[in-house]
């Protein structure tokens, strides 16, 4: 039997140490719920927390044991109807909209199919040959990062769940409320030019994030932090909501249709702004970042303040000034916090996905691979707007300057936050 | 302390026996459940079953705990608007639409509001001065048919909600599927004239069922048992679905808007007709008869087969000519069964509701109660049909020849049957 | 070539006078119109006047024309599809909420089109053998039925259409407004027991009021006149749009979805109650009936006032009680009128249909004709419920006191109204 | 009285007589028509031909003559509301999709409507100071591009209102279909680098078009024709309306939710394809281009035959290399033409708009005028995509190579075409 060269083998082994640690972060993330809590669906873009437990696991048997494992035979053949979310290119989806209105597999059994694909493919990157670790290497790397996705819309499909009891029941309620008082906002200057946009190191990254490539920035001032709760107190009181020259045009619609008078998990009671937080009813922190607003809260919001938000290519310019730090899902805060007064650019990854005016679309020369797994990012690339910069609920692991996440303008459910530029 | 007559002393005594029986069947009812099966609400018009135990809880607590037991303190104030169905005298209503979205009370919670109000239910009756009895008694009576109306509906939802699932789950796999050879069918001469009609005796029945008073009816034959599946699919075989001349003109609008093309349950596998049942998937029976069909479906039928539907009051009159037998929910079969060969009217109770041509409407002189507990019945007299008989989900305690339940003509997901007339 | 009886023959001749006459009243209504007029759909219950227009002629050339006239050639063999309304028995309907879309054929060629099927039908009624002129008089007396309930189709449907702009254009200024001061209430007893039901007499009468037969009553008196405008602004002003106590349970929720505060016509300007009327907006006339009220308003109404609505079977045995005079679209005032003091039941027939409590049903034995003249009545009799007496805009010619018309209960556009019973 | 500098005077009367020309253009336009067809609106992206010509109207009224004119009193003051089309800075609007329900004011009270304002344009013109006619000038030239958009969307308003009839009537039966061979398919090359963007003569442009500015392109090469019909057919041909891999996501839910299987007005007759044209139905032109497909259509036609779109900066710089020179409203044709075999790059002007993957943003540095006239296009930079181009219902004097155009990506009624480049 040939000898696997030492890298490969220890790229499986890390690989393998790596998928450990990432799905065990999955299961931890359940810990606080209640069998309840797993099955319930509140919105069609949402899915149930079992749901995803079940598709981050169909994606590592659909996509690397189905091809590469010997003589695999699937658990339930079902599940691949189940569970997958859009592939086409893999057969028909059980409809989306309906997935609260399955009680089974239930829990457990969805916890026995974790654990029987966590066993498999376990077997397979300990069993690979160099030639097979070369091909699954980098979908497992894929499913990871597709993991880590579902991770954050774990956290943020069931906060819209909770939100919809009149308990505002918490998620975790042994998380302290961050304190911080509200900064003076600084502006940080970027150089306009030709400059470099797109991942080109070796590590990983979605196609998306290709070609790299140059583009061409006016030279502009960027925000020290995001926008407050605070801030965003005096927008509304200022009339946001019933001022149409403020928005756009759809936007304006989607304000009356909608009946929006406040950020999504704002509530009024005994005449005080309170937030819904994953631990809980709040009052509303002035100094935190605002979040869950829509593209068309922040773009009315920038309009308003006299500035506007960025592209997604002067974000990723303005990015490089600082490290990737912040409040990240590692920390388990699970809400964005307030900052500190400084002279630098605050707050820039972590705490809040930031809306940039970008549409998303491929880079120049983009080409989605072949095959169902090339209908992973491309099919997506209309009618949404680009979010730069990840969330609190979002993996430090996960996150990079590069990377950029996607929503529909209307989209409030993420953790989304304010950066204005001018 | 005054002596507690005798005959209301035992009455309390019965009533809370009987309390006690029937709030036990219900949790009985949830024994086979998974905790996902009691969360899910799988269309509108359903419910969670965790909601019809907290429902049916509820309405002991509202319209007899806290009016008449002694410093009431409810166990949690915020019950009161999650678990009140439509009782617009009671105050505001959790949104209908949304009851699969809780999650909390979880089952376990909702167990120990169910035990609770039992415990101060118990303690109330025992305690009750005769003249408390006396107005409380009916309540409690009133309390446990709704209880018992919602044992059925809890089976008819969670069987839609089993259906959701591409496995088909059983709610219980021990019950056998019913055997019979398909009997001819037989036709049972009834007098017309002038014919009693409602409640009259003592016993409990619902406000609906009065005044008693007389009706006009024309002499009539009435079919000697339901009309089978085997009768059903030829009928389906014979173009059903596909001939408006043979609908009511919103028949045939629902056929094509809801692209019906079978009963609701009958599903087609392998070019063969099985039928959903709460015990799973199985072939379809042909000796059974035909259920989960609208009203649309059931008159269609008839004047396909060349005869009619009968009114509410000729089937109350017909029901004169057999006991109060059948097959009920206290057997556990959940499903209508085969009839055998006889020269008797068969089925008239149990099995299957059956649709009459009668739209639901008070009878002269109607007053429902004063207060909330007056919307009960009276305000959904309209766009309704009569249904009569009860079915294999209903209690045979819990039915009366003059017993009139109702649903909209579209409705599919009742133990709903057919029985013709000429 | 045989002699054609007299009797037939006259009888030909003065169906064609008839039929000139009745077909000239359609003509006549249209003369103040504009061009624009004909074309506009308002809502999908409501028909462009130019789709009555050729309707109503479809209809001659459809049921008689074509199966009796020799070698009859359609004028466009696509009217066929254009307009039919409702028979399936004929073939495909133009969707019928399309109508307001087609601007061909043009009004004029539409005008040309009743022209030609007129000269077509005088020419076979003229030629007619005995033996033919049996078999199509009924037809044509049909037609002529359905033209008249066309012709106040056409004004409801129009002062629809004028209703939606806020010019709020008079269909015919030259009307006067009618006076009357308001007068009090009276009751009339009228005898309980089996009262004759139906039509019976040898004259034209549809097939839903057969056959003839028996029905039983209650003892009960009924109101003298029809509810006032005045009465009804007491209810409103006394909380009726805001009390689901008065409501049944579907009126409730129609009242929150389409946001009812009044009837239909009812406009607040300058903070007085107006009423759209075919002659224009005037201030509200409190001696007239209230009109275009739903049955869910008329219902609440008289559980308000401490009454309830009559049954279809008492309205026709207290009509009995006077004559077939009234309000009729003879007099071209096309609005209900206020009364005089009387000690008489008055505006039994004419000025609005009057709610009945009885859901729209077959009579005892009733059988709908062969084929597709059959679809005409008893495919609707359905989740409707029945009025009677005829309005404002109903001919004289055209009602009986055992008319049956039938409109769903939300239903406000016809000219309605409510007559009280107790 | 001071004299009016001859530049400004010259200017005046050229405008008023651009004035005349381009308002008679839009009556020419009305002269096929029957009064029937002013009226109808198909949906409610579409407004009826009397809404055009009234809302065009009101644009000078409001804009120009309300401010300017001395002592302007309007014709009727409803019309500013009846006629304001979204414009929340000049007041509430008349419900869009209601346009169609209006029947007042008249066809010919549209009429006066224009020549009034018309009169007194000219009057204004005429009479202005030197300082007047620099603020008026201007506006001027906005209303009568604005009039021109409105001339274009006639024509397409219009031609989907008469789809919508199954005869399928002719706006226009004089014009001779075009004829030409399918020519090849040839590619021009197009360099990258730095280009201009914008408008930056002193001409009359839109904001939208500025500011001028510079971007980066790749190096491309661009279709020197419109795709054409026989090309679409065979993309057709070859599944592409059941193929989920060449859609967007989006586009895929649109042909699934719509039914798409071809171009909005490509109609199957006896097993033949037929184009819906403003000159009736005709047998499919294989030599014309392609025309009323959505975005989404465009995108997959280029996906299936291994090219791309361009975007709206490749497409101005290639536009560069041809002459303003086409097919447009002046001919007269209003249908695209077929093109010659050539060397050089055609079509890039007039016949059909062409989709780009530019979503519509506006240029960095961009702002709208202050106050209602600045709604004109900024507020709807969201959702939609550029065109370029314009097409066979676009005036010659109205387009630029730097006009855009936008539409959302469903939108299939305008002459909408494909350019492809790779």
């Amino acid at each position: 039997m040939a000898t696997i060269p030492s890298d490969l083998s220890t790229r499986c082994a890390l690989l393998l140490s790596k998928y450990e640690s990432i799905r065990g972060f999955t299961d931890g993330l359940c810990e606080p719920l209640e069998i309840e809590d797993f099955v319930v669906q509140s919105m069609p873009d949402a899915s149930p927390i079992r749901w995803h437990l079940a598709h981050t696991t169909w994606f590592f048997e659909t996509f690397i044991l189905k091809p590469f494992a010997k003589d695999y035979e699937p658990l339930d053949p079902m599940y691949e109807y189940l569970f997958n979310s859009y592939y086409n290119g893999i057969g028909e989806q059980f409809p989306r909209s309906k997935r609260g209105l399955l009680t089974r597999p239930t829990v457990a059994e969805v916890m026995i199919y974790r654990r029987e694909i966590d066993n498999r493919m376990g077997q397979l990157l300990l069993e690979a040959t160099p030639e097979e670790a070369m091909q699954i290497a980098p979908l497992v790397e894929l499913g990871l990062h597709h993991e880590q996705q579902h991770q954050e819309l774990m956290l943020t499909d069931l906060k819209h769940a909770l939100a919809q009891n009149p308990f505002y029941p918490a998620y975790d309620t042994d998380v302290e409320q961050p304190t911080g008082k509200t900064t003076s906002q600084t502006w940080h200057e970027v150089d306009g030019g030709l400059v470099e946009i797109g991942h080109e190191a070796a590590d990983f990254a979605y196609d998306n994030e290709s070609p790299h490539h140059e583009a061409l920035i006016p030279a502009l001032e960027i925000a020290g932090r995001l926008v407050t709760n605070s801030e965003y107190r005096q927008f509304l009181e200022d009339g946001a909501y019933q001022r149409p020259e403020l928005w756009l045009s759809l936007g304006w619609n989607t304000v009356q249709s909608e009946q929006w008078d406040a950020p999504l998990y704002w509530i009024r009671q005994n005449e005080t702004w309170h937030e819904f937080t994953l631990s809980g009813l709040r009052p509303l922190n002035e100094a935190s970042p605002v979040t869950h607003i829509s593209y068309f809260e922040a773009d009315a919001f920038a309009r308003w303040q006299g500035s506007r938000l960025p592209t997604e290519f002067e974000w990723e310019t303005a990015s490089r000034l600082v490290p990737v730090e912040g409040n990240f899902a590692e920390s388990h805060n699970f809400h964005p916090a307030p900052t500190q007064e400084s002279e630098g650019l605050r707050q820039m990854l972590g705490d809040a996905w930031e809306w940039t005016t970008s549409s998303y679309a491929p880079y120049p020369g983009f080409k989605p691979p072949e095959g169902a797994i090339g209908e992973y990012n491309g099919k997506f690339m209309c009618q949404q707007y680009v979010l730069r910069g990840g969330s609190c609920a979002t993996s430090r692991s996960h996150i990079r300057r590069t990377y950029r996440n996607f929503f529909p303008p209307e989209a409030r459910w993420q953790f989304t936050g304010i950066r204005l530029a001018r």
